[in-house]
C-alpha cells in the first residue's frame, strides 16, 4: 500500500508540516509537541543518530551548510524553522527567494547569529545593555577597560554558544596573550562588554507569531556554571513584580522590534544596584524553557510551533507554584540507566528528560524537572537528581 | 556514516527499545513519553500512514496477525507490549517460547481478551460483578432474563470494543431476532449479564510492574455513548472517598491476582444503590486516562512504559484539583484544521490532541483537555471545543 520509499505520511489531511534544521535536543523536545498538535515534524539532521534523529518519522540526513539538503527538508512543509543559529544567512536569503517559509526569518535571526548586529538594534532602540564596543586591536580593547574598569568581556560576533567564543580578559597582558592564540572565524568581528555585576541572571521568553500575537511566559532565574546553563527556577524567585514585569516588557519589546516568529529567550542581568540589561538573545526553544514541560499549561515547544505555524498561542501559566530544572551533564559513567532507576525510585515525582546522546564528561545529556510550592525542597530533588545521574554522588 | 537501510538508533546506549503492537493513537500517544524517558519506541503498525506510524522512527508495517512480522518487530527490544487486545494468544505464546518478553504476558492479557475467562476469574477471586451467565441459546439468554429482569446485556466474549459486540436486549423476540442475524466469530461465545442500573460509570487505573509495585490513578468518571467513551472528569465528581478507595483497592486487586504488567483500566458500574461492579478490563494505556498527559505528574503512557520495563513507575498525582478529557469525533466536514484554530483562539488554556486520523463521522480522531478548580466551566470549556472540532456547533 505505501512503498517503503514514498515519503511518510507525517499528519492527516489539512494539517500542516513543520521542518526543523538541526537533530539536537531541542528539535527532540518539540516532537512530543507536534504529536500532541496533530502538526507533522521533518528534522534535517547531521546524523541518522542525533537526538531528534531517533524520535521523529521522517529525518533528512544533511548538514545545515548544505542547501540543496536545505531546500529538499523544506519541500512539501509549511514552515522552515531551527533547534540552533548557524545556517549561514546567504541560505536563508536563497530559501527564502525560493518561496519557503522561514520562521524567524533571516533579518530577524541575524540577531541572534550576530552579537555584535544585535548590540548595534538594541542600542538604537534604547534597550539597556551592558556597556559594550566593537574593537579590532587590543589597543581597542585595553582603551574600552580603561572607560568600563577591568576585567572585560571578549566575544566573537558569531558562532559562540554554551560559554564558547566568550572570554573574561582580566588585564592588557591577558588581552594580548588571549589574541595571539585565538583567530577569528571568518566573518566574525570582536565585540567587548563590561563585565556586570549581577545578583542573578534572568531570562525572559515571549512567543510571537506572524500575526503579531505574543505570550511572555513567567521570568525566570538561571544559573550558569563554565559557561552551560545548569539551574533554571520558575519564576525567579524573589524578583519584585515591577522587575519581572519589566523584563517582559523588554522581551516582548524585541520581539516586536526584530519581528520574531516564534520563541524568543532574552538572557538578562539583574544588577546589583536593581538594573535589567540584556545579555544575549536566542530564537528558537532555550534551555532557560525546559522547564515549560511540565510546569506551564503549553510547553516552549508547543508555542514555538504554534508561532511558526501562526496557529493562536497557548497559554504560558504555570500549573504550580514553582518549578525547577536542573541540566544532567555527562559524567565518568558512559552507562547512565542504573543511576536513572535509582533516581525514578527515589523520587516518584521527578520528572526525567533525556536526550538520547552518548554521555561525554560534561556534555548536556538530559534535564530533571519538579514542581511545588517548596522550592528549597524543589532545588534538592532537582540537584540531587541531576548529580546522581552525572555521578557527582552515590546515594 | 549511516546506511540508509540500517536498523535506525532509537535510544543512547544502555537505554532499552520497546516495542509496541497496534499503530493507534494509543501507541502514539505513548511516543511522547518516550521521548521523554530516552527509551526507544518501535511500533507495529498495519499501515504506514497509522496514526502512530506517523511519529515514531522505526516504523515496522505489518499485521498482528502475522507471527513473523511480531518477530521481527520484537528482535532487539526489550519487551513487546501492545496498544490494543488483538494478538492472537497461540502468538503470544509462540513469542514467548521463543524468548520474546511480552508485557503484558498473554496469561493476564487472555482476561482483557475473551470477557468470559475474566467473569470467571473475577468470580472465582470474588471480586464484585454484574450478574452474568455464559449462554449458547436463545432459550438459555431467557432464562437468564427470566431471573434477573429484562432488558439484558448480550456480549460476545472476544473481540469487542467501544461498543462493538455489545447488545441491549428488551425480549425474547430481540433475542430471537438478534441471533437469527449476527453470527459469532471463531473462537468466541455468548455472555449475558444484567443491565445494571447506574448512578455512574467509572473507571480505575493502576501501573504495575514485574515487581510488583502498583500505583494507583485517582477514579475518574466516565460517560459512554453509543458505546464510545465521550467524557472523564477525574477525580469522579462527588463519589464519597471511601468508594474511591474502593475503587481503588479492587483494581490494585485485579491488577495482583490476574499478574498485570503495564496499565490497567478497570471499568465500574457505580449502582444508584451505592454497589461498585466490575464491567470491563483494559490491560494498556486506555481512553479514561488521557487526562493524565496533561492533568498528572506522570501520564498513564508514561507509567505503562515504565511498568513494562520494570522501571520504578512514577507519581500519579494531579496537578489541578479536576482535569475534564473530551473526545473529539470526526464530523461531515473532513478538514478540522479552521476549527483547530478556531479552537485555540478561543481557549488559549485548552490542551489540543489530535491522532492524525483521517475524518469519518463517529470516529475518535481526537481528544481535548482542560485543567483547573471549577468543574462547571471545565466541562463547558471542553465540550464547546469537542462539538465545536466535530462540526456539531458553530460558535
Amino acid at each position: 500500500m505505501t512503498s517503503p520509499t514514498a515519503a511518510p505520511v507525517l499528519a492527516a489531511a489539512g494539517f500542516p508540516v513543520v521542518t526543523m534544521v538541526g537533530g539536537g535536543q531541542l528539535a527532540r523536545m518539540t516532537a512530543p509537541a507536534a504529536v500532541a498538535l496533530g502538526v507533522g515534524l521533518r528534522v534535517l539532521a547531521a546524523d541518522a543518530a542525533d537526538s531528534a534523529a531517533q524520535v521523529v518519522r521522517d529525518v533528512r540526513v544533511g548538514e545545515h551548510t548544505d542547501l540543496t539538503a536545505l531546500q529538499d527538508a523544506a519541500t512539501g512543509a509549511a514552515v522552515l524553522t531551527f533547534d540552533h543559529e548557524h545556517v549561514p544567512p546567504q541560505h536563508l536569503a536563497a530559501l527564502q527567494d525560493a518561496g519557503v517559509v522561514v520562521r524567524p526569518g533571516p533579518a530577524a535571526l541575524a540577531h541572534a547569529q550576530d552579537k555584535l548586529v544585535m548590540r548595534r538594534a538594541l542600542a538604537a532602540a534604547g534597550v539597556p545593555c551592558p556597556r559594550w564596543a566593537e574593537v579590532r586591536t587590543p589597543a581597542d580593547i585595553e582603551a574600552f577597560a580603561e572607560q568600563v574598569g577591568w576585567p572585560v568581556v571578549l566575544k566573537t560576533s558569531r558562532g559562540g554558544y554554551d560559554g564558547h567564543g566568550v572570554w573574561v580578559l582580566d588585564d592588557a597582558a591577558a588581552v594580548r596573550a588571549h589574541l595571539a592564540v585565538t583567530p577569528l572565524a571568518q566573518g566574525a568581528a570582536w565585540l567587548v562588554e563590561e563585565r556586570v555585576d549581577f545578583a542573578a541572571e534572568l531570562a525572559a521568553q515571549v512567543a510571537r507569531s506572524p500575526s503579531g500575537q505574543a505570550v511572555a511566559y513567567p521570568v525566570v532565574r538561571t544559573v550558569q556554571t563554565d559557561g552551560i546553563c545548569t539551574e533554571v527556577v520558575a519564576p525567579a524567585p524573589g524578583l519584585p513584580e515591577a522587575l519581572a514585569i519589566a523584563a517582559q516588557r523588554i522581551a516582548l519589546r524585541v520581539a516586536g522590534l526584530l519581528d520574531v516568529h516564534g520563541m524568543l529567550a532574552v538572557e538578562l542581568f539583574y544588577t546589583r544596584d536593581g538594573r535589567l540589561l540584556v545579555n544575549e538573545l536566542a530564537m528558537r526553544p532555550h534551555n532557560s524553557g525546559h522547564w515549560s514541560i511540565d510546569g506551564a499549561l503549553t510547553s516552549q515547544f508547543e508555542n514555538h510551533l504554534r508561532a511558526v505555524l501562526d496557529l493562536p498561542l497557548g497559554s504560558p501559566r504555570m500549573t504550580a507554584p514553582y518549578a525547577v530544572m536542573v541540566n544532567v551533564l555527562g559524567g565518568q559513567h558512559p552507562d547512565m540507566y542504573r543511576a536513572y532507576l535509582h533516581c525514578m525510585a527515589r523520587d516518584p515525582g521527578l520528572r526525567i528528560h533525556m536526550y538520547g546522546k552518548q554521555v561525554r564528561p560534561g556534555r548536556k545529556v538530559g534535564h530533571v524537572t519538579v514542581i511545588g510550592d517548596d522550592l528549597s525542597t524543589l532545588l534538592g530533588r532537582a540537584h540531587h537528581a541531576a548529580d546522581y545521574l552525572t555521578g557527582v554522588i552515590d546515594g
